[in-house]
């Protein structure tokens, strides 16, 4: 018989550096494999991320909240599964993310740096700082927090086809940059439904933002970078209060055995059985954060033009030591000349 | 020693229905896979596919032409693989393409197809139709038809975070259409640039295009993406057509052995050797080009707000056989009850 195979062994440290495409293929579209045999297994030695292949979290219903948008089933289909895979995380690389600040060193970065934090002065007003607020907070800065990689997304691709430029790799980081905003904000929306107020005022704020961020990256993409890498400095900063005070024992709630987290967020992160509270996946969001902070703190370091996006380059016999290695861990951003030479 | 294995064997055949990521990863990016060992191979029984190894295309630089935008190549970075890497087709599957045509039923169908028939005059005028025309009048179009896929995908994206409502899949699709139409522009540029007059008229096309599908995808969806359905109707036709002609001899630019095409066309489509013509490129391009006529038909057949996007679900078993295959081959679409139930 020619039935064609593929075999996957992997393991979780492995799997962050493999890229997502390979791992979540096998994981989440077992059936459009047509033909093939695929048998895909977590290395042996290693026990901790959940299995490869679909199955029900039957631990990870969310209790005693209403579930407002059900996963989608129709009478054939089962359901979507996501559109850029997440690569999960190991628990060494969420612990090991920290707060960091890039310092201003142009007149852009401090004209970024100053309208971050008039946002953030902005968004303590309108959500509040109260503990018990953090959802709808969160929820409100999720939502704006999906727009700029979208905006800048096609921006460069629009630029592309008029200009008749290639792109040199930008658009899919950006764009799966949204991406992952948009599961940030639908996995707190599982938990948490905000009031027409706050419903009201998500609106407007989208279209203020939109606005903004087009025009300020038609005029300065560099410093719309600078900007967005120091917003995620302000998220990496909120979600490791936030883990501080669950671990003081500020938001009760959230350690109560009964509450649990939303089973599309232990889908969509892999989260391994046993490391699925509330805290964990905070861990998950923020080291999500820290990759849009190094990320985008390296791309306002390149030039906008030409030079090709480090993050998914396919780099020289020899030059591979140069390859950004996990952006979360790199606060600041890569300068041009460690990955562009 | 616990390094891991990837083996994958595979057919073209089969890598037509095999996820585009599965095969593309092995493929382009052999340096991403970490501390993997990566071992893949077509299946020894078929010959007819470029080997899955980057390698360098030898016999397709582009002959007597400037090349005004070569590969982006950097001290560290040889260069960016594609965002969304192609499936391939196989000779079968392109040449089963034909021109089709979805009959009006609906006021909202009327509608856009009087449309398409008035962009059709329009571009008739402006690009003129004799044939020496044919690339400058090809990246004209696909200038343009890079703007609707972009659009809605954004829309939706935005849409989705100020409603706080999930997506149902449908981003992705439209997003990777955008990006394929983005790969045909690219192609045709490496083979003419247009003058001054041309890339204006680009520039202002998109101005007007670009605004114009905004506020139809807000107003209308559902006649937007048929909209689209009859600009891929047409766009099949055209490049059925530019097929007829070459073959006829009307095109002896084509035909002749010294016109290659495009070395970043053999690597995006994996052209297989002795299949690297001018003609065989524009049925890769046509066999494109009906998917997304079969795509947008369909979608334009389901409930815009809570449908799934059926290319990109899971069935449920059982209901697997309900899943579209190969909506190049289905001009007119699937019917909502076939894929939704
Ligand atoms: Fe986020
Ligand atoms: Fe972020
Ligand atoms: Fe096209
Ligand atoms: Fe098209």
């Amino acid at each position: 018989m020619n039935t064609p195979k593929v075999n996957i062994l992997y393991s979780p440290g492995q799997a962050a550096h493999l890229s997502r495409a390979l791992i979540s293929t096998c994981h989440t579209r077992p059936l459009l494999l047509g033909g093939l045999q695929v048998v895909t297994s977590l290395h042996p030695t290693q026990a901790n991320l959940p299995p490869l292949r679909p199955r029900t979290f039957t631990t990870t219903s969310v209790a005693r909240l209403k579930d407002f948008f059900p996963a989608k089933e129709t009478a054939y289909i089962r359901q979507t599964p996501p559109a850029w895979p997440h690569h999960g995380w190991t628990e060494k690389e969420m612990t090991s993310v920290v707060p960091e600040h890039r310092k201003p060193e142009t007149v852009g970065d401090w004209l970024a740096w100053k309208l971050v934090r008039i946002c953030r002065w902005g968004t303590d007003i309108a959500t509040g700082i109260r503990p018990e607020q953090q959802l709808v907070r969160f929820i409100f800065l999720e939502s704006i927090a999906g727009v700029p990689g979208m905006v800048a997304g096609m921006l460069r691709h629009l630029h592309s086809l008029r200009r008749l430029k290639r792109d040199n790799g930008w658009i899919e980081t950006l764009l799966e940059e949204s991406y992952n905003e948009r599961m940030h904000l639908l996995t707190f929306m599982k938990m948490c439904e905000p009031g027409l107020l706050m419903k009201t005022l998500i609106l407007g704020a989208q279209g203020v933002f939109f606005n903004a961020m087009f025009l300020s990256y038609l005029i300065s993409p560099k410093i719309t970078h600078r900007f967005v890498g120091y917003l995620e400095e302000e998220a990496v900063h909120t979600y490791t209060r936030c883990i501080n005070e669950i671990e003081e024992g500020h938001l009760p709630k959230w350690r109560d055995e009964r509450f649990q987290i939303p089973e599309m967020a232990v889908r969509y992160w892999r989260m391994p059985e046993g490391k699925r509270t509330m805290k964990d996946l905070i861990y998950y969001v923020r080291a999500d954060e820290a990759v849009h902070r190094g990320v985008n703190h390296t791309l306002s370091n390149l030039d906008q033009k030409e030079d090709p996006n480090p993050f998914v380059s396919e780099y020289k016999d020899g030059e591979g030591g140069r390859r950004p290695v996990n952006p979360a861990l790199k606060g600041t951003g890569f300068e041009r000349a460690e990955v562009i030479g």
